[in-house]
């Protein structure tokens, strides 16, 4: 797949962190045993490695290996230690000294796409990174569909397997590229949403579209990669982000982790919309979040002539105010086959600022679609059109947006105008166009300056997560520390969306520089 | 097998615990999830038993059933918890409350015999015992035959099953027995000598008989109990006895455990003949230890007419001093078909106090041999005989028994007449009359109040570390406090060994009853 567009990581966030891995690398040399001196193997390596590492374990199937390599390498040995939350194992043992060649692997599990990083725990940096389709989507594209399936044991088999598949896919492609063996990976991090998680661990999802909405585990914590399958070394721990619910999962934990708004004392808005949408606000004394299906209006599922961020995929428009011109650029400079998320988000703002439709999203006059690329420059042959129920269908999700952070914000006594910095996350918040996004209004209306793109920050937390137990602490405290709003159940919240109707918003003023823009062109701008 | 004179526990040695099993049952009732309360289940149950239990984790293939059970039971059930050395984590979750129905396993693996006690956690009592062959022996009767069969991948596989297919012989009829269900024991604790832990482990034994001596480990820790094949509760820790050397394993250190010598000020010796023999002297501020070879001229397995502690083995021996008549004892009163350990050692005694040998072992006369069972008796039809060669090899195992024990005592500076209080360990110590152990010198002319039989105390330090984690952490304190002298390579017991010629001992002032009791018949008792 053309990858690049889902693995950039944003560096305008800097996140300090001291590197202290999930893994461990200790070169020792070990004093030989003698008729006076007649501590065994495993105890003799265990009690030298303690010094570093209290409470550490040594799991059966290596005291054989152990023994071996350090009779063969003269009792000079490196030991890899992975932590296990609680306490610490030995999971490998290498004759003489490999501690700088020591590999961990970060992964972004999303419900369409899966991104690993292959970090180099030595120095904290990604070494290489290599993306691929959620082997799942074969089962069924949408989320609701995999649960359902995973219902049952064998389901639940059936999910697990092809998430591993992907994922061995990936880890085969990283060892190859970074010239490693895939058992040098000796720890993982995993940033996914819930119901994603529970997939990976053949966990019963059931619950999670059903009210109260619980899921089976939020904090999986550390579990042996062996044991799901996972062609790294076997006894690796595979480290899930932690959740906070059913609907806001560890990508959005790892999100707010890579974004470092948890501590600072100033108001930021974090917003991931993928296939779903979650909004995190709050500072470094409290996070309220929340969520709601988002999605597929925004991925290019649902609008007539949608399409997936892939090649020929229209992703930027410009309508030229005065001749009424349409320019367009596709992914890859293919023939345009049809949009993209980014691309239905510029035409909204782009008719809007065209004055061709109206701030309730209406077309004016008697047009009912609007012609983005003609069938003659189509690879379809056909016209690539933009229609009023795809209008509607942005509108709907902008208005879900608009009514979860307006709840948000009345649920903790703010006001929009308080929010002081905006993150966007995710492959969608990386390549939207910022203006258009705030004229449709589905971002704030901030100083630019203050509007962050994170990139993959839920592949990015886990990269922190891998290589730091400071960032996984933090981690495990932002999951505990989020106040979780369930909009399914809210009443408020419905009142809010169903009122939500125009854009940018309904109060303009919360807007400014949209209004300033409909002025100049002399729309309505009331 | 005839288990009843495998599986006997001594009870005149009471060791005060309070009862801390290795599993613990929880019973709780939690509060249904709501949409005000969203942890998730796993998280649920966890945050409520972290009260109790900190440091707690879950291991991935219960998720699910925990899920399960807690709706189905309205979240309210049992959780099995089990220790793992520095961290716990829960192994079952039951509906309701089942705290009352809680058990564990406390093994005593053999060479030649496994004995397993089913105990009842609530109380730290055994409700059922018993015993079978160790399986391994089909490959092998002797431990080197194993050690070296145990040499290749395949021969390890081999010991491991074939350890623990006993095992699950004995674990399948204590459930059956106890009418419990296999999966119900959640806790298992086992004592062995350092080569039975490796071969129930899977563990490389080669360095075992090498100079210096080096097991790969003699702190295995907490196995999980699936990990090696057990048919108990696969989540359960299996925790060995810590041994202290290739000679002195986890049995010898259930035993220091079993007699609470290392809690008393007085000077004691503990003597386990068994396969091996191993003596630890010490008492409550220091203890030290050797091993050697004993065991094959005592288990009747080196004697022409000797024979295992089976039906129809002689096992006391009595010849009037007068008449000369002998009169013998068999097991289950069988006709007799050999003369078992504890019989040939009555055999020697009364020769010695009939004066038909003399001190140095030898018959008087012309006689080679001495016919205990007349042809016309015997089940074998053939006498039944004890000849000078027989006489030699016990006074070999003798002699090594002294010289170690003067090894011992000149290493720390004491004398004989120091020691205060003697324990004998394990079946043959069960067994073996003590005034013939005395007056051949294989045991200490102590008071005989001060000699005390342990019994099975392997098993019963097993038991004591199941049902108590200060007794765990006591056993794993005794193995790093026991000084472990190697006599394979000590000249100076070289010596003495070759020096320890006659009975009970060269110096006689060392034995008073026995000098007393030559005297009286008016042997030579120089």
């Amino acid at each position: 797949m053309n990858s690049s567009r889902e693995i950039i990581l944003q560096n305008r966030v800097s996140v300090d962190i001291t590197i202290d891995p999930l893994s461990r690398k200790r070169y020792v040399e070990l004093k030989p045993p003698s008729l006076q001196d007649n501590q065994a193997d495993v105890d003799r390596l265990l009690s030298a490695l303690r010094d570093c590492c209290p409470g550490l374990h040594m799991p059966l199937n290596l005291m054989n290996k152990t023994s071996e390599v350090l009779r063969s390498a003269d009792w000079r040995v490196t030991a890899t230690l992975a932590c296990f939350g609680d306490y610490w194992s030995v999971i490998d043992v290498e004759p003489g000294d490999k501690t700088g060649h020591h590999y961990g692997l970060a992964i972004d599990l999303g419900t369409t796409t899966v991104v690993g990083y292959l970090v180099d725990l030595t120095t904290g940096n990604i070494k290489l990174a290599a993306a691929d389709y959620n082997g799942q989507a074969q089962y069924g594209d949408d989320i609701l569909t995999r649960i359902y399936l995973a219902g049952t044991p064998e389901g639940r088999a059936q999910m697990r397997e092809a998430a591993v598949a992907t994922l061995n896919k990936i880890i085969a492609r990283l060892a190859k590229g970074g010239d490693i063996g895939q058992t040098d990976i000796s720890a993982v991090a995993v940033g996914a949403n819930t119901t994603m998680i529970h997939l990976l661990l053949g966990l019963d999802p059931s619950h999670i579209c059903m009210a109260p909405y619980i899921p089976v585990v939020n904090r999986p914590g550390y579990i042996r990669a062996g044991d799901i399958g996972l062609r790294v070394n076997p006894e690796a721990p595979l480290y899930a982000l932690p959740g906070v619910g059913s609907y806001v999962g560890g990508d959005v934990v790892g999100g707010i982790l890579a974004s470092g708004l948890y501590k600072k004392p100033e108001l930021a808005l974090f917003v991931d919309i993928g296939t779903n949408g979650e909004m995190v606000l709050g500072n470094n004394e409290w996070l309220v979040a929340c969520a709601g299906a988002a999605g597929p209006a925004l991925e290019g599922g649902v609008a007539r002539c949608g399409m997936r961020a892939e090649m020929g995929a229209v992703y930027q428009v410009r309508i030229d105010r005065r001749t009424g011109k349409v320019t367009y650029r596709t992914i890859a400079d293919e023939k345009p086959a049809g949009i993209c998320g980014s691309g239905l988000v510029d035409c909204l703002a782009e008719l809007l600022l065209a004055g061709i439709i109206d701030r309730a999203g209406k077309f004016k006059g008697d047009k009912s679609e609007f012609i983005v690329v003609p069938a003659c420059e189509s690879a379809t042959g056909r016209d690539i059109t933009f229609t009023q129920a795809d209008i509607n269908n942005i509108m709907r999700t902008k208005g879900a947006i608009n009514a979860a952070l307006e709840y948000l914000l009345e649920s903790v006594g703010c006001r929009m105008e308080d929010i002081e910095t905006f993150y966007a996350a995710g492959a969608f918040g990386q390549h939207l166009d910022l203006e258009s996004a705030v004229t449709v209004g589905l971002y704030p209306d901030l100083p630019r300056g203050k509007m962050i793109r994170l990139g993959n920050s839920s592949g990015e937390g886990a990269r922190l997560a891998l290589v730091s137990g400071q960032a996984r602490h933090e981690a495990e405290e932002i999951s505990r520390s989020i106040t979780y709003f369930e909009l399914n159940a809210s009443e408020a919240f419905m009142n809010k969306f169903v009122g939500s109707k125009f854009l940018p918003h309904t109060n303009l003023d919360y807007y400014p520089t949209v209004k300033e823009k409909l002025k100049k062109r002399r729309l309505n701008a009331q």
